[in-house]
């Protein structure tokens, strides 16, 4: 029975290469599965054997690999270009230096204490193997507050609050729906009991009187809140549709992104954040496998040795049994290497997001003046995006990331603000704040941009695009997946939990695995021998 | 001109009571507003001169009026029936003991560290005075999940998640009004290109194909999510309208409520709670005025004695210049006294809201097996909300509030589930924790339920009914608000925020200004004289 089952997993594997072998060894439940991301995958222990793996990138998908592959027993070393893990986890602290290629260096000057999330600065609640790596490593996490309606959102020059816009959407949506059954246009859309059942429900979710006229009752917000005695409130006026209506329509055009973006389900309602800043996920699974990184080591070459795998870099060579390469396909496809023509072939091209970042300390005049505990502003200007802090609430100061520019409003945003120059980056954004918080700008100090198409060893913050969408990737796509002999890829642009850290350690669990069938069937033909 | 406008005062006084002079010095520049609760109201320093004020209650509105009045010269005493704080705030610890008229005692036996917020449980981001108490008196703030699109609504015996329930509306509230848009039964509604630019942002709101139909891409959650390599995700297909409509649509009838849920304005992202427990707020104040607070003294009667107050009480009689009134109004009713006949009449009737909460204590199973991090369940069961707890995530244990009944399902619930026994309590919230954590329910202990109806000295958490109603007050509420003599009265129902600490800070505020008021009339008639 064991032979036999042996005997089709090497013949798989001459045939159809690791994958094939894991598919097989999946079927037969030999290996486990990943299912959404829930389940604690972990190598089986010894089985790494003292089989040597080098990893490129210590980033998340390196790291998550180092530790898992470490435990199972494996001699692991991680090869990482920069002096810190993390990668496009980066969280930029008073003292830290900010390079970008082809500009000064900026240094972060933030009072100790304070950070800026230059990269991530999101986990969804659903994303469930980042969320256990944190619970297993003991990362205090705390609310990362996403949405506020009370924050403001500045289009064409107005501020209105966000409460007030999507509550006035939704009530004009009601009203012209309520309308439209009103003048009998759904009676065939569904039966009579149905609809009206329906129109009475519609009434109640979107505020509308008894003649169908949407009325808010206060939820769109207030223009005198209510308060004691007799100060009863009175509540906003509905605002018109077309005051409502982006201006342009295009998807992630203009203002329309801000009315859907906690329809985005990696974006709803609760995100979490560690405390005291991003990079500490990344730093706890780095306590783990401290001695196994070398810093200031960049990869010049990825060869293949017989069987093995050597890599060139600066610091000289590694030679390994395995090797799990990390690297984002932008920096990849420039490296030499032995990669099969179709792998180089797939490698090229493919278009990084080179979304900017901006952030200054100031007091948190956000909180004292106007009560906004964390969530985002939003803006047709060049910053599109201002991210209020969710953590230490009613400290004296705080980090305000009066930039988020990721195209989320127009898609040519992040290269032309990009290309500003750094005291630029900060005026426009500092324009911003002073839009949403008359007279406040004055108070905004010690500005930092960072601008990832810029930032050396990164380019870009993950694989988008034209030819890289999220719901139907292109040919290049498997061709990626498959591993070079003893060398598997991993990092987000190889999961469909793009642009997260949970796609880059979904994905270091899927080349792990590939090097688990591979070793197997190593063990097995050796065995068989 | 001072003793003009004192005159007027005067004069004013005598017709119109302290309200009118309050109203006239308002309207005189005199006396500070308070807009919207977020004014920083203060009695100006020294004015109280050493006169005696006794406040009955030492809930949050009897704490703001002493921390207030003795901060500005007045010497004060405060009047409280328990032995604690903080009246319907109440945050029940390990070894605390619940009472309930009529019912054993029970005694809480959560683990050193762990909470239950058995009365107030938020602070919405808007309820400007009581955060402003929160960061004077340096309470920390952490953010309280209000909504979890991850959680359950178990409806007719049906679990679904809340974000494909709320996307799933959306949609087919858009692909109605698609439908009814292309079968041109709106293009009298508005002009025809504001209407294609409407069907287009429609398309894009509501995640609406080039047909018009309802085709969720995510949003609504995932069959498979997407994951590492190869898997790609599959989207939740979209569910009909009539298995997401509610079967009853009564006002907050049914499943109609958490449709509803974040459109009431104060229960917008984000909500807010003190670290620790929400009494801390309570406490902080208490620390400003703790030798003021007599506990264990229920009062037996309020009496007035000339131009002052006489207190009868348990502990004997507390004379004063001026009295703050805190106790709820269907408590007061029923205290003798010197009122009116109109201040009697208008105290007699009003209906509480005698709302419940089951607390358990368990393992952090909704977050190790169900990623719930804070937020609320809702179920069409009698305990009608779950509240998973929105602090210390990833600790060891936590409480579970497994039934928060308010009406907001049913306006019947509250009472019918009042009056199980304690134990049936327990039984029917573990049965619904049951239904949305299969296999879970085993794991909790230490159940505690708290009836507002039966706990001494509150019955109830507030006014509401039928002849108390947010929007439009009967015509008691004008009496109510009027002192009696030197009595001024404050409390949640003494404002439009009612069943909020906001509304009890906000209307002592109110009670603060006409004391002022009065104090400044004597002041006046005595240098006149």
């Amino acid at each position: 029975m064991a032979i036999t089952r042996r005997r089709l997993l090497t013949d798989l594997g001459a045939v159809g290469g690791a994958s094939a072998v894991f598919l097989a060894m999946e079927a037969m439940g030999m290996a486990r599965q990943t299912p959404a991301g829930a389940e604690h995958f972990s190598l089986p222990p010894g089985s790494g054997n003292g089989k040597r793996v080098v990893i490129l990138g210590a980033g998340i998908a390196g790291l998550v690999a180092a530790y898992e592959l470490q435990r199972a027993g494996y001699a692991v070393s991680i090869l990482e270009a920069r002096d810190r893990v993390g990668g496009r986890v980066w969280t930029v602290r008073g003292g830290d230096a900010v390079a970008q290629i082809g500009r000064p260096l900026q240094r972060a000057e933030f009072d100790k204490g304070l950070y800026f999330n230059a990269g991530a600065a999101r986990i969804p609640s659903t994303h469930r193997l980042i969320l256990d790596y944190a619970r297993r490593l003991n990362v205090p996490l705390e609310v990362m507050v996403n949405s506020n309606r009370g924050a403001g959102w500045d289009f064409g020059g107005k501020v209105v609050r966000e409460g007030r816009m999507l509550r006035d959407m939704d009530g004009r949506i009601g009203e012209l729906l309520a309308k439209a059954i009103d003048g009998r246009a759904l009676d065939q859309a569904m039966p009579k009991g149905e609809l009206e059942a329906f129109r009475q429900f519609l009434a109640f979710y979107a505020g509308l009187d008894r003649q169908g006229r949407y009325t808010p009752d206060g939820r769109s917000g207030y223009d005198v809140e209510p308060g004691g005695y007799a100060r009863e409130g009175k509540p906003h006026p509905a605002m018109a549709l077309n005051q409502l209506m982006p201006k342009s329509i295009a998807p992630f055009g203009s203002a329309a992104m801000p009315f859907l973006f906690e329809h985005v389900f990696d974006m709803a309602a609760p995100m979490l954040q560690p405390v005291g800043g991003m990079d500490r996920i990344a730093e706890a699974l780095h306590a783990e496998v401290r001695p196994l990184v070398r810093f200031a080591t960049p990869v010049t070459a990825i060869r293949r040795a017989g069987e093995r795998v050597r890599i060139e870099h600066r610091g000289g060579t590694t030679e390994a049994d395995y090797c799990v390469c990390t690297l984002p396909a932008n920096l990849l496809s420039r490296i030499p290497s032995d990669f099969s023509p179709p792998k180089k072939a797939a490698l090229q091209g493919i278009d990084y997001l080179r979304s900017v970042k901006v952030a200054f300390e100031a007091p948190r005049f956000w909180e004292t003046d106007d009560y906004l505990y964390g969530g985002l502003a939003w803006t047709d200007r060049l910053n599109e995006n201002l991210i209020y802090p969710s953590d230490n609430f009613h400290a004296e100061k705080g980090v305000l990331v009066a930039a988020y520019v990721a195209g989320w409003t127009n898609p040519g945003n992040p290269d032309r603000f990009a290309n500003l120059s750094n005291a630029e980056r900060l005026r426009i954004s500092a324009e911003s704040v002073e839009a949403l918080h008359p007279g406040k700008s004055r108070l905004l100090g010690k500005g930092v941009s960072v601008g990832w198409g810029m930032v050396p060893w990164s380019e870009g913050v993950g694989a988008i695009g034209p030819n890289w969408d999220a719901t139907g990737r292109t040919a290049r796509y498997a061709e990626l997946l498959k591993p070079e002999g003893p060398i598997t890829f991993a990092g987000e642009h190889l999961s469909y939990v793009g642009l997260w850290q949970e796609g880059s350690a979904l994905s270091a669990h899927e080349a792990l695995k590939l090097i688990q069938a591979m070793a197997a069937e190593k063990a097995g033909a050796a065995q068989a021998a």
